[in-house]
């Protein structure tokens, strides 16, 4: 019988049991990249900027030909032409004199500076007056400032936000290579089970983790994969297991709160590969299996849909991270508690809260049900840790909120 | 001419000058409702949960029946039956006698709680002892504890979570009624672009801003309609935006950098309908336009991309949720920054930040380029403001980071 683990312990056994999936890198157009995990580094084969650029409106310059100007004694140039934008310049600069430059514009060859064109006066005669002096490389910008060929500008296993697709865009990059979409099966299992738009009979209840399963892995990135409801029945549950386990790359048993449903994915996943693991040391959600076949993991969720929320959350989608070779930090935002929360010693626990500013200051209220039920959870926005070797946490104290809106 | 505003002023102004849309709502699955705005308040329709449950593997039992009994003196109480999961009671509780029930299981009527099936014995002669007295209501939830029919338990705005989806499964809601998605309509303009896929010419840049708001805007929720690239035209550009205005619920006319576009950009407006700003005291960004044509607004956003993510985070996505009537907060994350940074005395200044766990304390490290250019923010993971009353922020320093990763 294995024992069961800490969080710590189960994170650990997701990153030495599992290896990320070795398939196929997939082009993907830049404007579906958003949210997907890059397949390998990505270096820029070009230079950002191309050319050397002003950043002002103004005059393209030597800068040593207005050393020593002033407004009273200004430098005195010969205006050669206008650049425009959108068009490179069309000769060399020739020593004292200037060319007019648009903010972005292409700076000719040989000029290190642009002036403003609130420092200048032009004088309608083919001359301009520069009344400041300008120092070498002011107000430009030069080929490769920014990027140069070579350059790593996004790792592999980074998952792409729109500045990156910005990014990506500068530098020419239309497609990109990432990390196909995982498939992750969804069975629910349980006889007192009815699909959400059932009226459920006596003693049924409606079934929860599925439509809550598949936003979660839709918000993550994977793509549901819904194999429906399975009664408690253990050839029929091995058989839907089997074509999940063939048709995804992981797969998500959840109920099997009763005893029977849970002896009977045991033996499925022993039968078939390694159980790793039964049971984790927290609240809620101590009836969790984890196996894999391979490289693929199967999980028993707690029927308990707060519970599979929190399993989900808190070790099946890293372990899906693991899948993907995905880096992904994880941020939390202090707050104070509004009330004393007890926990139980020797058990991580987790709870949702709701977030309200008050008096300058961010408040978590602990969002309690006599039942835990889901419902009592719509609307939470965020959730926090009581670690396991803490009895509890006293009204007032600072707590980290992970923030879960809209996700 | 419209004075240049703080970013306060800009948000009153969206805020005052647009109200939410009267589109008709649509209704949306569950399996595609997440991160979906709701369009009225969802209130349960029945109880949560619709039957006493257990919430223990052990027996159903009146609790005055176990008053006072021990190890020693179990109450010895007759066996009625056996109640299965996903079926009601066969009949109510007849008083000293008892129920099997597994967690989860309907309680049958009369009965006021659930013994543990640890604290009980089968003496497998019809009767089952009972040794811990049971006080009443005792391991089991009652129905309708989590939610009875009436109770709002979302409301009109709230943008859906996973969990809320979880919670309307629950309630038999396999459908909801959401705001449309906004249609939003992009242009980029300028005679130096290019698309993201061609080799940039002298003096030419590809259009980075395009692809960048359609990640955005897709990441937010609504659907860009992408008008491609308009050439410095005005006429060309009236008639761009004419189809845009018709086509979409609000346009962002992007580029546009050079003072004849932005000229044009504003009589186009002011043809159409009304110029609400031209100018917003931040770095990056100044060149922000913003107007309207009855209730849809044209934003004309700066070309440089930096600028243009900025005033799209800042101020378009706000904007767009006014329009949805959406109600989304904003949660900033706490590090101290790596190293000082000098502001503008008199404009609000955004910079884009990575960040890094040391010593247990959350750092974020400026990004800095010389050009200041996209390219340098791929990777970034938050940004952060400084106050236009602020004149820098020093090493070390305490500063508030939005996180932006995957979004």
């Amino acid at each position: 019988m294995l024992e069961v683990k800490t969080p710590e312990q189960v994170l650990d056994l997701i990153r030495t049991e599992f290896a990320p999936i070795q398939a196929p890198a997939r082009e993907a157009d830049l404007t579906e990249a958003l949210g997907r995990v890059l397949a390998e580094d990505v270096a820029a084969r070009e230079y950002v900027p191309d050319f050397d650029r002003s950043t002002v409106d103004g005059y393209a310059v030597r800068a040593r030909d207005t050393f020593g100007c002033s407004d009273a004694i200004p430098a005195i140039l010969p205006l050669a032409g206008e650049i425009l934008m959108g068009q490179g310049a069309p000769s060399p600069l020739e020593p004292e004199t200037c060319w007019a430059v648009p903010t972005g514009g292409a700076m000719p060859a040989g000029a290190d500076a642009a002036v403003m064109v609130e420092y200048t006066e032009d004088y309608g005669d083919g001359t301009v007056g520069i009344s400041k002096s300008a120092a070498p490389g002011q107000n430009m910008i030069f080929r490769g400032d920014d990027v140069y060929p070579g350059k790593v500008i996004l790792e592999k296993g980074h998952v792409l936000s729109s500045q990156d697709i910005g990014a990506l865009a500068a530098i020419g990059l239309a497609r990109v290579r990432v990390v196909p979409r995982l498939r992750v099966g969804i069975l629910s299992t349980g006889d007192e089970l009815v699909p959400p738009e059932a009226v459920p009979g006596p003693g049924q209840v409606r079934d929860v983790n599925g439509p809550m399963l598949c936003a979660m892995l839709r918000g993550f990135g994977a793509e549901p994969v819904s194999y429906g409801i399975v009664k408690d029945n253990e050839a029929q549950l091995a058989a839907t297991v089997d074509r999940a386990m063939a048709e995804c790359d992981a797969v998500l048993l959840s109920g099997g709160s009763s005893v029977g449903v849970k002896d009977a994915a045991c033996r499925i996943i022993e039968q078939r590969g390694q159980l790793l693991l039964h049971g984790i040391a927290m609240k809620p959600g101590k009836p969790t299996i984890l196996g894999r076949a391979g490289n693929k993991p199967l999980v028993g969720l707690p029927g308990h849909p707060v519970a599979a929320y929190f399993i989900t959350k808190l070790f099946v989608l890293p372990l899906l991270s693991r899948l993907e070779g995905r880096v992904q930090a994880h941020y939390t935002v202090a707050a104070r508690i509004t009330e004393s929360v007890s926990a139980n010693h020797g058990r991580a626990q987790y709870g949702c809260v709701r977030l309200l500013q008050k008096e300058g200051q961010l408040w978590a209220q602990p969002i309690r049900g006599k039942s835990g039920l889901i419902t009592t959870l719509a609307g939470a926005e965020g959730y926090f840790e009581i670690s396991r070797d803490c009895e509890g946490i006293p009204r007032g104290a600072e707590i980290q909120v992970t923030i879960t809106t809209g996700e």
